[in-house]
């Protein structure tokens, strides 16, 4: 052993020596955990039967796209019971159970999921629909499925959502925190979100686990669906920690909404920037009082201040 | 068959099924659409050719950099061939088109983009200088070619948008919003963009289809350049719905500025956090009025509020 | 040469002119610089054996962890002595040195970060268990390490900030910025951060180059602790342009902090959307004294607004 080697060896038994201090942040026991970059590849199988023909690379006709969907279906299935599988040897409620119990479970989830495509679809072409109709920059369907960060995090969401119902541990939050990474837009796989759901932009939306969302709801980027205080679960149960938003309501960029017990009545719109901690009334629209601006003429310095606050027009101020 | 595969089966027949019934987000008629993996790489070809030995493996040297750029220009030109005659596809405008036209054309707009290389390469070698003039944390042209999302998403853009004026369909939205889930950094390739502009951090910046930005204009994180309402063109013909912001404007961090009528005159700051929905003259400082913060000692309860607002020092607070 | 080759022809030599004309966007001196798909995999390599069993496919036991570990490390040492050396060939400082004095100083630079895996480690077990601490929907320490961006940016950031210490040019600012695009997170390398850090969601946070950060420190998605004034480096030393958060601190989502005379003292609370650019002294809640709000009932007009202010219940409006 020259110099350099036993330099590299020392360094080995170092690291080794910080598994046994650290045993919190090692996961040396002989399972597999499902890797990021598996999961990755899985929510494109997905997504690729879930959107036909958007994120293929060979073209699909009627004749094609059944044995497209058949081997994109087997091949999902076997990825799925793989990924599944790790994920519940995570959660020690499942440590006592015989690895082919497991694995036979894993296999119903997987197929499960499958058989739920087509409701999927159906929430996500009315996602789709309300996404073209409510951007005035929107040109196709192709575009919108193809290029809307929003449409993305929703159509994993009602995924990792199905997934997150039936107990599934892990693998819901991966999924979750892939679609975070590609689109800046955080909704946690508890969420519970309606019909026609339109994220626009959506860079820094935060959604929250226990979130309940009606339909036909519109939220802008930077909107926070939020905890008032951090009660973890009370007596094994979990309470609703985040607020509801109920049907048609539009919360405008950058808006905060947080806590369990407030409710945001149908039909109300949410300006720029609130951050509200009650609950409103249906009909309700809600602005910023629109706070005062200090204007500086170009040479102007502290005794030459021309102060005037900005008109209160609050029916425009907040919602753009 | 046994019962998982009749099980597999009858998955595989309702999600067939389903695109029967939701036609809008099914794509099954025979054509490619441009793959996001596919424009992704076309980007980075792109790249590679505006900052030559920033973004490849092989040193280039005054030898061989003739053959690389030859070798990548002729691979673009292919790249691009194709994914426009499939961006073109889906823009029903071209649906009579015979299949040979339509790629004479795609032919003409990838030759079309090669051709500005240059002088979007002047574009930004001035944004980088903006960039390096306006960071102290910067060291070196390098650092901010390789590691500032703002210039990523610039130079992105500039090709983006040169798509979006000879009215390429498609191709630049996908453009944007893979350069969005990189640098968290949001501009609709419609934005008319001037010289010099340089954005800092950049995690939640919304730029507007119909924006208008001069010269030596910086933007900060989380600026939005927004919509007031949410209009659809008019009698065909595309209205200015976001703002115009003139030269040497300076926007800090969260501002929103609002509306197709705004107008942000030159020499402008516009402070962090400012909302912003009518024009401002040329040269004004416009910062939030400080508002009134609360202060509570380690124990203080409501009894106990020391309550007392901030000074009001508009010339510093609102802009950093 | 047709038509279609002296079109291609004329472009390429286009290129290559705009190289001589814009020098500063290209490198074309025959020397490489790290490629970032490189770092990125060199980051991902030194997470693996950071969070042993994680972020790999094959599965680890007692048995085999060694030889993993071994294998990983020399993989890294080499990889690493590469990307330095061609790092530190971009930092003028080392313009005249002999290369294989670069070289043993590369290599020396990745032994050390190598050696400094188990510190390292260690404050990276402290952050996974501030994070289970603070998010009442965490389930475990696997959910936390695989799927927290809060996690990830903490981790990278204390490989970069080792680097950055250590002077090691462009690299760290490259693994922040893969961060940066993984997360929505931008950590400064340079940034000083304690034990038990814990950013929740953190989409948009932006932490400045000399901030000081404290122990048992927590921030939510939007925070900023940024520079008041764009000063650069004063007669060529580094000035604290960032604040200093003290131990236990609490800085909810949005809240902005300025300035490197800015220290917020130990066991403070800063509330959602707060602008600070001052001190507070230790034990200090800072709240948004909660701007007023008008509410417009379903068919109100201006002449039927219904206005009124929320309640001033500051003890939880501006702490979730």
């Amino acid at each position: 052993m020259n110099d350099h080697e036993r330099r590299l060896a020392s360094v080995v038994e170092g690291v080794l020596e910080s598994y046994r201090d650290h045993g919190n942040i090692n996961h040396i026991d002989g399972n597999n955990l499902p890797a990021r970059s598996e999961v990755s590849e899985l929510l494109d199988d997905v997504l690729s039967i879930v959107f036909p023909g958007y994120f293929n690379y060979e073209p699909l006709d009627d004749l094609t796209v059944r044995y497209f969907v058949g081997a994109r279906c087997a091949r999902i299935l076997r990825r799925l019971e793989q990924v599944v599988t790790r994920s519940l040897a995570v959660d020690c409620s499942h440590a006592g159970r015989p690895a082919d119990e497991i694995g036979q479970s894993a296999h119903e989830h997987a197929l499960e999921l499958l058989q739920a495509i087509p409701s999927i679809r159906a929430a996500l072409a009315a996602d789709v629909q309300a996404a073209l109709a409510g951007d005035p920059a929107a040109c196709s369907d192709a575009e919108i499925i193809m290029s809307y960060p929003g449409v993305t995090a929703i159509a994993g969401h009602r995924i990792a959502h199905h997934l997150y119902c039936r107990r599934v541990p892990l693998l819901p939050r991966m999924i979750a925190e892939i679609l975070h990474s590609r689109t800046g837009i955080d909704i946690h796989p508890g969420a519970t979100i309606g019909r026609s759901f339109f994220i626009d932009h959506g860079t820094g939306v935060v959604i929250g686990e226990t979130s309940i969302i009606g339909n036909r709801v519109k939220l802008y980027q930077g909107v926070t669906l939020g905890a008032l205080s951090v009660k973890s679960r009370e007596a094994g149960r979990k309470v609703q920690r985040h607020p509801t938003i109920e049907d048609d309501v539009t919360v405008y960029a950058g808006a905060t909404i947080l806590g369990g017990d407030t409710v945001i009545g149908r039909g109300s719109t949410i300006g720029g920037n609130v951050w509200l901690t009650r609950s409103v009334p249906p009909g309700t629209t809600v602005v910023l009082d629109t706070p005062s601006l200090r204007f500086f003429a170009l040479n102007g310095d502290k005794n030459g201040i021309e102060k005037h606050a900005l008109e209160k027009n609050g029916d425009k101020s907040g919602t753009p």
